[in-house]
């Protein structure tokens, strides 16, 4: 990794000189583009409903018939090393494993019209162009880019709903805005629905696209505008069938004709320009309808200087990251801040100026006292981000369960989200995790919504016989094998999620509630084998399925994780489990081996989102289900080896370069994991309100809080050798206990940490 | 022709006798479902929203990658010589050529369960039915009929928006009501966009359609609500692709499971029923969305009284029925009622009962003070539907008109519209004859609009430059032949509409517009070739085109016609007609000849909607563009031989039976042709206030006019070979002239024909 590291350095060393106290200059959107990380260079603003960002290259989901493997890699649109830009389109997943999105291409050209991408390898194959990183800048809600082959300079910001573009284009009778409709992400046959456009006059054109892609009825309203009226434009349609052709050759559909629908669409504009003349464009969304796309643009972005509404945008960045004041090294300022920013993109914003929004149940709702978001990757997130936000933003929290709670009345399944986007719920992953986010908040006494209401809703998605094994896991206390591919790590996280349920009970006095789930919450034990030590697949007759291989993370009961990582998975009760192991010793050496041992490559093959420099031992970070592992020796006798494992991760896992993040960010989760442990503590279990201490890599912090206090962290003599914890003081007082509560921090105040280089 | 009068009478004997007076008993809307009408049996309110109608096939599109030209046979989804029914469906077009529709399949079946329709020639080999016309009712908004495979005796009635079935099942473990959502009326291929459904609870299932077919973006919104609740339901998709299957599998999708969405889906519902058990089904519709369906279904249908719904709708159509009464031969009458039934079934009701409606913009709206119509199929039913409006039901066809003004705000392209069905313009046929409606309701003060607004859409409408040649046309005075296949009838179209602008302008002391467009009405002899005597294509250059076929229809500049035809097509003028074809006697001789001549077998074969029985001579009333011509004869020296052929044209185009219209009935110009003639009388050129003389078929009639005056006709002494008019008295005093103008009609009074066996 040092080499690594030294190139970062030398990446950033030019701004991190210029502007020594503003956060956002540690912003470095690029960072998580190359390789696994996922995330997108574009424009954004904090948990922006437009994330207006180049895409890199437009991968069929099938080659020849078969799935193609390089679809993943563009989860986010875009990947470093590749050297063209197709354009610039709206939608994006910051972090995300899966894909979708990608929605509305903007790309501008000069000379010969091309409506076709091109490929990569054909330079002038397609409208695509050239570009380097050399004439790249990516700023938070700031990009700017040239296109070589056209001698275009691209520039994109945003706000909450709309996205800017500016270009500047060289002299020329031939300018172009091309604009496609049948661009995607995952962009598989059969992908796009429909989609409908009308030009309503020279500057203006509306519309929207409907996909059924990983959401599966996904309605996207848009409006277009320009800066300048264009002289002509048209349309081709790539449409595999239409049967009634009859007598729309009354009219030449092609040319400056407004009315257009199809499933596969793309448009032109044409424009003369002079040398230098920028073309603007401003590109609003709505999740209902052509009219609130349009409320939100002229609400929103009403004029045409683009400098202010970047300024604007960067001083909304810069509001939300100065919630956390660091001192540290540059390159650790960096990954902080680009955490922070990473984190603060998702859940995004999912309604209009005036509240309405498109429900799961595909009616237009108006949100009443809340802010709707979507885009909940819960499996993901309910363990280290929605507790940060619990910090930094509870108000977007609480929302954000409000959402959620809509969203569980228009279901009609009726139950809370599982993973959420665009008025669509993709099941994807495991678990009922919103009901740990949702015990999380009442925990905390961040309740700005009806807990008990809330906590009904947890109930009632709890018990949800047809779900993923459920009826069988209410009846047995375990999913057996036959029911369920990841039968153990399902078994397991329905008792955590059980034990949040609990928790929130407990805190609002329903004790019966309390009483049942914590019962529920042991269900971890049902599919522990004491003969092996390890969680282990169940059948229906009570027996442990005798097939087994604990490396491997294929067909063994798990999901993104295999046996090793996932027998450690009881974040509610280390306690008991530490037990189940045997106690401290056993405990410890298994804890120990798993970070230190090789991970033979068979095995390696098979786990995901993960480069072979990014794994440490048989740990895997990239995925979610051992983020609190290293935190488990402050359990045992030996809580000095999470301070030295989890600085080791921060290290392995976190550079502030393109290839920077180890797995995929996961809407922030991964960012949150990093901002939480470089403070020095961490959510072990979403539900309680106890972080429990690692170790510290700022040299001190501020958090500024919504209430209005401060609470302050200083880490004395840390370095990169100084990570043991030797005691720590709250206000002044010696804390002795590995863990600080919310409210403590919540109350404002100072935290210290007495750091060495020996444990 | 005789035996099928023959058989009409058998057919409907019994019926006659037992309710004299009761128009009901003469409405058979089985006329016209065997070949060439177009109609359909089902149940229908008057105007109504809802068209709930068994389809007895299902035709593919293409058969073997061709077009499968059986399609056309069932544009209504019904044919009288089928031995199955598929199923009861929900919207349907009255008599049109072209089609679209068939929303929302419902058949219920017991034993094992088939999603698939199956085929006719095979019993069992799907959820279809055999039945019998023994045990077939079809009355207005009645319709009955034994399910034979099942034993199932099915019945339907509506209201305006809402679908009634009832079916009485003998007793089964195993009934079904099939849901079949891809089922459609020229179902090929992609033809399904999306389908969305969500069943709410046991008894009630909400959703939506869109399709692109016809109408290019057509959304269809229903709630649909069961007498009892089912005891289980389930689902099957047909997709070709999809994508993401990934973590749908936490659910069975294919049970119990409320949320579904695809391109092609197929529902099933299961009851048990005891022998004779009723299981009723509302079905409402929305243009809007689910909510507005619910609405519709509440207001409208709130019970579940069958035969009280079936008595209201039955009551709505005694009312509108009863605007005329008859003395006539029972056959006479059952064809001037089931006219008048087929006259007021198009345009459809367009909006939820709160005034919703979706525009042409794709957008929601909400009609202000009218009712919004859809289904314009306006090249057909401006030359005397809507001038019946004008007389029987002024209010509506004040309301269509609005309609299509509001058409007109939304409309993209700014042009009123064209041929227009559910929020969607399908630009079938030529020439803008909305302002031709348009004009007649203004020259007959039929305006509570803005009269001066309404002309000028026409006059934006008409100057459109892009649309079928009209540019060219404004600027030459003709549509070159290189520009259009139908180059000569659209200038002939154009001229026409031309003039009925100009006659509006004159009312509403527009003389600069009256100016300019009389002699844009001119145009029509721009393609006359003097030396041919005929209306024929004409070259850029000037020049006539050399290749030219007067009797074929395929290729000579003509649509649904040829020379012969269409050069009478001057409605507006024939008088300078007459002079052009070189004065009465050659016009005479020339008109003689339509009627009598032969036509040879290879041009019959290019006639569309026609049966050699049908045909009189070259004169072809299945198709619209002649449907003046037999009135013509007023302008000679000859008006005897327009009462001989009318009288002729009604034997010989219309009989009481199932084959008893001689071409599609074209929501109801053809039987607004029948009405008129039967009465007396004709709008040869709407826009005009004249009605000109043929000769009546009644004995008498009175029209109960909606300003609470009535309007009696007597034509004394006539009987199939009295034909002929002697003379004519209005209020008592002869009536020296060959028309009778709107406002003759609208004071009330009494017009008297004396009919006499000899010219």
């Amino acid at each position: 990794m040092y080499k690594v590291i030294f190139i970062s350095f030398a990446f950033f060393a030019l701004t991190a000189e210029c502007q020594s106290d503003d956060p956002l200059q540690y912003v470095k959107p690029i960072i998580g583009t190359e390789r696994m990380g996922h995330t997108y260079p574009g424009a954004t603003s904090p948990f922006g409903a437009v994330q207006l960002s180049p895409d890199t290259d437009t991968i069929p989901y099938e080659q020849n018939g078969k799935y193609n493997p390089d679809v993943y890699k563009y989860c986010a649109g875009y990947q470093y090393d590749d050297k063209t830009i197709v354009g610039f389109s709206h939608t994006h997943f910051s972090g995300t494993g899966h894909s979708d999105l990608g929605d509305f291409l903007i790309m501008p050209t000069v000379g010969e019209l091309r409506l076709n991408p091109g490929v990569a390898s054909q330079p002038r194959s397609g409208y695509r162009s050239a570009f380097s990183h050399s004439t790249e800048t990516a700023e938070a809600d700031y990009y700017r880019v040239k296109l070589e082959d056209y001698n275009i300079w691209a520039e994109l910001t945003t706000t909450t709903r709309v996205g800017f573009h500016q270009y500047t284009f060289p002299a020329s009778d031939q300018a172009h805005i091309i604009f496609d409709l049948m661009h995607g992400i995952y962009n598989y046959d059969d992908k796009n629905v429909w989609t409908y456009i009308r030009v309503v006059n020279d500057t203006l054109v509306t519309g929207y696209r409907v996909t059924s892609g990983w959401a599966r009825t996904r309605t996207v309203y848009f409006a277009m505008t320009f800066s300048k009226p264009f002289v002509g434009y048209g349309s081709r349609k790539y449409d595999r069938k239409q049967a009634y052709h009859g007598f729309w050759g009354h009219f030449d559909q092609n040319h400056n004709f407004p009315d257009l629908a199809g499933r596969q669409l793309r448009m032109y504009f044409d424009f003369k320009t002079t040398e230098g003349e920028k073309i603007k464009v401003k590109f609003a969304l709505s999740p209902v309808s052509t009219e609130g796309a349009l409320l939100n643009l002229r609400t929103e972005a009403p004029g045409w200087d683009f400098d202010a509404v970047r300024r604007q945008g960067q001083d909304a960045w810069r509001k939300e990251l100065s919630k956390v004041r660091i001192e540290a090294s540059p390159a650790e300022k960096t990954n902080i801040y680009t955490s922070l920013y990473h984190a603060f993109i998702n859940p995004t914003v999912y309604m209009d100026v005036d509240g309405s929004y498109r429900g799961l149940d595909q009616l237009n709702h108006k949100a009443d006292g809340f802010v709707n978001y979507t885009t909940f990757s819960l499996w993901d997130t309910h363990r280290a981000l929605h507790p940060l936000f619990n910090i930094l933003q509870p108000t977007r929290n609480a929302d954000m369960i409000r959402s959620m709670l809509a969203d569980y009345e228009q279901s009609a399944e009726h139950m809370l989200p599982i993973w959420l986007h665009y008025a669509n719920e993709n099941w994807c992953m495991s678990g009922y995790h919103a009901v740990s986010v949702i015990a999380d908040a009442i925990v905390k006494g961040n309740t700005p919504f009806d807990p008990n209401k809330a906590l009904d809703a947890c109930i009632v998605t709890s018990t949800r016989r047809g779900f993923e094994g459920l009826g069988s896991y209410m009846d047995r206390g375990y999913i057996p094998s036959e029911e369920s591919g990841n039968s153990v790590s399902t078994t397991l996280e329905y008792a955590y999620d059980d034990w949040c349920i609990a928790q929130a009970a407990k805190k609002l006095g329903r004790m019966d509630v309390y009483a049942t789930y914590s019962k529920r919450a042991e269900n971890y034990k049902n599919v522990w084998d004491p003969s092996v030590l390890y969680m282990r697949p169940r059948l229906a007759d009570g027996s442990f399925r005798k097939d087994f291989d604990v490396l491997s993370t294929d067909g063994q009961g798990f999901i993104e994780g295999n046996a090793w990582n996932y027998s450690l998975y009881v974040p509610h009760d280390p306690a008991t489990l530490i037990k189940l192991y045997g106690g401290n010793k056993s405990f410890v050496r298994h804890l120990d081996s798993l970070f230190t041992m090789y991970l033979p490559d068979k095995y390696f093959a098979e786990t995901e989102d993960i480069t072979r420099d990014g794994i440490i031992g048989n740990y895997v970070h990239g995925n979610e289900p051992s983020h609190h592992v290293a935190y488990l020796y402050d359990w045992t006798d030996q809580p000095w080896k999470t301070q030295e494992r989890v600085r080791m991760i921060l290290k392995k896992e976190y550079a502030p370069t393109p290839d920077g993040l180890g797995g995929n960010d996961d809407c922030g989760q991964m960012s949150a994991w990093y901002i939480f442990t470089a403070l020095g503590f961490y959510p072990v279990a979403p539900g309680s309100d106890r972080y429990y201490f690692g170790s510290p890599s700022v040299n001190s912090a501020v958090l500024t809080l919504e209430n209005g206090r401060t609470f302050s962290i200083e880490a004395r003599d840390q370095s990169d050798k100084n990570v043991y914890v030797k005691r720590i003081t709250l206000n002044g007082q010696p804390l002795n206990r590995l863990y600080i509560t919310h409210q403590e921090i919540m109350d404002g105040g100072k935290l210290v940490y007495f750091m060495s280089g020996k444990h």
